[in-house]
C-alpha cells in the first residue's frame, strides 16, 4: 500500500503541469476533477500543459500501476436500521477500523440492504475502488459474496458462509459451542422446560445456535420438542414477538435461550408484562455480550463473542489475501458470562 | 454517470482479452485484481493477451476517460460513537441514500473522528475514488472541507459552515428561527426563568440556537443571564451533565430549552431524579424532532428539522456541483411540534 516512489519519479507530476501552465497545483487539481471554480482560460492553459508534459492523471494512474486503491470496505448486506439498532456492528466496525489504521488503510462503510443497492455497490467495488471487502452478510444465497469473488476481489466474511459454492474466507465465533455452554448452564440450574428464540434460520448463527441447543437437550435425555422453538430476526421487536408466541404456546416454560442479546431484551419486556419474574420463574440466557446485555434489567447472562479478536482476524486474513495468499477460515472460542438473568 | 458507450466500443474489452487468452472473463478479472486463485500458466496467458490486444484495465480506464467514479461519499467527521447514538444520522443517511439511488449512484459512508482518520480519508477521496462528498462536519476549523475543496472535489455540507475561508455549498435548517419559536412558546406558557443547554459553541447549531434564545428573551425585556446557559455536546450524557449543572446553579428555573432531543432525554432523567415534574415544575423543549423526541417520557415538545428535505437538497446541490455548477446555499424552515414536555 506504500506509494510506488520509483515509478512516480519517472513520470511528470501535477507540479510539472502547474509550472508549465503557470497556475497553482490546486487549479490543476480542479481542472482534473471537472473544472469547477476555474476560468476557461486557466482550464485551457492546464489542458495544454497536460498535453505538453505527457502527464497521466495521477489518481487513477497510481491505481493502474499498483492495481491497488489503498482502501478496504466494510460491507453490510442488511437493512440500514439493523446497523443502527444492533450494538454488535458498532463494536465490529470500530475494531476493523483500528486494525486497518495500523496499516494506514481507510475503511469505507457500505450498506446494501436491497438487491438494487447490492448491485450498485458490487459494481462500484468491482471497478477496483477498494482492495478488499470485510463482508457482514450471513443470509443463505446472498449473491454479493460470490459476485465479488468472481470479480477477483478479496473477501472475508464475518460468520460462517452458508449456501455458497465458492470457498470463502471467513472469521466466526464458535456459535454451536456457545449455545451448548448456555443450555448446559440452564440445565445445571435445574431448568427442564427450556425454550429457545433462534436467529433467522438462513443464517449460520440461527442454524448453529439451534443445533447446539438441541445437542445438549438430547445428551440430557430431554425430548426434542418443536413447541419450544421459535425463530426471531435478531431485532428487539422480533425477540419480543417470538418470546410472546413461545409463552402463549408453552406457558410452563422455565427458561429461554435467546440467540442474541437484543432479542433477549425484547423477551425480557414480554416476560415482565406477563408477570413472570426473571430468573425466579423464567431464566433467560442471551448471546453476544453486547452493550444490550449490560443495559438490560436484569443484566443478561450471555455468551461472549470475542469481537476484538474477530475484527483483528478479519483484517489479518483480508490483508494476507490482498497480498496474494489463499483464503482461510478462523473459528474463535466463545465464553459464558454470568450475570443476573440466568 | 452513464457509461460512455461510444468510447468503450473503440477500445478492446475484457472479453477480447479473455477470447485471446482462451480463458473466462472471471479469470482475466482475477489476474487484473492481483492473481489470486489463478494458475501461473493462466496468468501468463492473460498477461500476453493484454499486451497483444492493447487492453487498458477498464476499471480505472473508465475513470480516466470520464473523470468520474460514479459514487458519492457521506463523510462524518465525528467520533463513531456519535454516529450510532444520535438518531439524526440514521434519518439523514437514509434520505441521502434514497435520493442518490434515483440516480443509480451508490453512497459510501466514511467516519473520520480523529485527525489521522481525516487525513487517511481525505487522501482516498482526493485520489478520485468518489465524485463528491456530503459532509457532516460542523466544528469550526475542521480542516477536511477545505482540503477537499482545494483538491477540486465537490463538497456539500450539512449545516452552515463556520470559520472557513472558502465559500462552501451547504444545506441547513433555520436553527436561529427554530430556537426563537421554542423560546416564544415557553414565554407564552408563562415561563420566565428559562435556562438553555446549548450545542457545542464551535458548531453552527450551538451558536445559532443560543442566538435565537437570547434574541427572544431580549425582545421580552428579560435580562441576559449567563447563569441560565450551559453548553452540552449533543450526547445524552452531555445533556444530563449540563442540565445538572444548571439545576444546581439555578434551582428556581421553570423551563429548559435544550438544543437537541438526545440531550433533552438526558435532561429529563436529571429532572426526574431531582423530583421535578415535567412540564408542571419545569417545561422542557428539545430540538430535532428525532425518534428520541417521541421515545421520551414525557414525549418532547421540539423543533422539527426537515431531514427529508435536507437530504434531498444536499444531493441535488452535490449533483449540480458535479455537473459543473457553482456552489450554493439552501436554508430550510423549522417547525414547532407540541407534545407533552412543554
Amino acid at each position: 500500500m506504500s506509494p510506488n516512489n520509483a515509478t512516480r519519479r519517472r513520470r511528470p507530476t501535477i507540479h510539472d503541469v502547474a509550472r508549465e501552465a503557470g497556475v497553482s497545483r490546486g487549479t490543476v487539481s480542479r481542472v482534473l476533477n471537472g473544472g469547477h471554480y476555474v476560468s476557461p482560460a486557466a482550464a485551457e492553459a492546464v489542458n495544454a500543459a497536460i498535453r505538453r508534459t505527457g502527464y497521466v492523471v495521477n489518481r487513477h494512474a497510481r491505481s493502474l500501476i499498483t492495481g491497488r486503491s489503498g482502501s478496504a470496505a466494510f460491507l453490510l448486506t442488511e437493512p440500514q436500521e439493523k446497523f443502527f439498532e444492533d450494538p454488535n456492528f458498532n463494536v465490529l466496525l470500530r475494531g476493523c477500523t483500528q486494525a486497518l489504521a495500523t496499516h494506514d488503510i481507510p475503511l469505507l462503510l457500505m450498506i446494501a440492504g436491497t438487491r438494487e443497492e447490492q448491485r450498485r455497490i458490487t459494481r462500484y467495488i468491482s471497478a477496483g475502488h477498494v482492495d478488499g471487502v470485510l463482508l457482514v452478510s450471513s443470509h443463505t444465497g446472498d449473491p454479493v459474496a460470490e459476485a465479488l469473488v468472481h470479480a477477483g476481489i478479496p473477501v472475508v466474511m464475518c460468520g460462517q458462509p452458508m449456501g455458497h459454492s465458492t470457498r470463502l474466507a471467513h472469521v466466526a465465533a464458535d456459535d454451536r459451542d456457545g449455545a451448548r455452554q448456555m443450555v448446559r448452564h440452564l440445565l445445571t440450574a435445574g431448568r427442564r422446560r427450556i425454550g429457545t428464540v433462534t436467529g433467522p434460520l438462513d443464517t449460520p448463527g440461527g442454524v448453529e445456535r439451534l443445533a447446539g441447543y438441541r445437542e445438549v437437550l438430547a445428551d440430557a435425555g430431554l425430548p426434542a420438542d418443536d413447541s419450544l422453538v421459535e425463530a426471531g430476526d435478531y431485532s428487539r421487536d422480533g425477540g419480543a414477538a417470538a418470546a410472546s408466541a413461545l409463552l402463549t404456546r408453552r406457558p410452563d416454560l422455565d427458561a429461554l435461550f435467546v440467540a442474541s442479546d437484543l432479542m433477549a431484551q425484547g423477551a425480557l419486556a414480554v416476560l415482565e408484562r406477563a408477570g413472570r419474574r426473571v430468573p425466579a420463574d423464567v431464566a433467560v440466557g442471551g448471546f453476544d455480550d453486547s452493550t444490550a446485555a449490560v443495559g438490560s434489567r436484569p443484566a443478561l447472562t450471555t455468551i461472549r463473542q470475542p469481537w476484538d479478536r474477530i475484527s483483528a482476524e478479519m483484517v489479518r486474513v483480508l490483508l494476507s489475501q490482498i497480498g496474494g495468499e489463499d483464503s482461510s477460515a478462523v473459528i474463535l472460542p466463545t465464553e459464558l458470562i454470568r450475570r443476573e438473568s440466568a
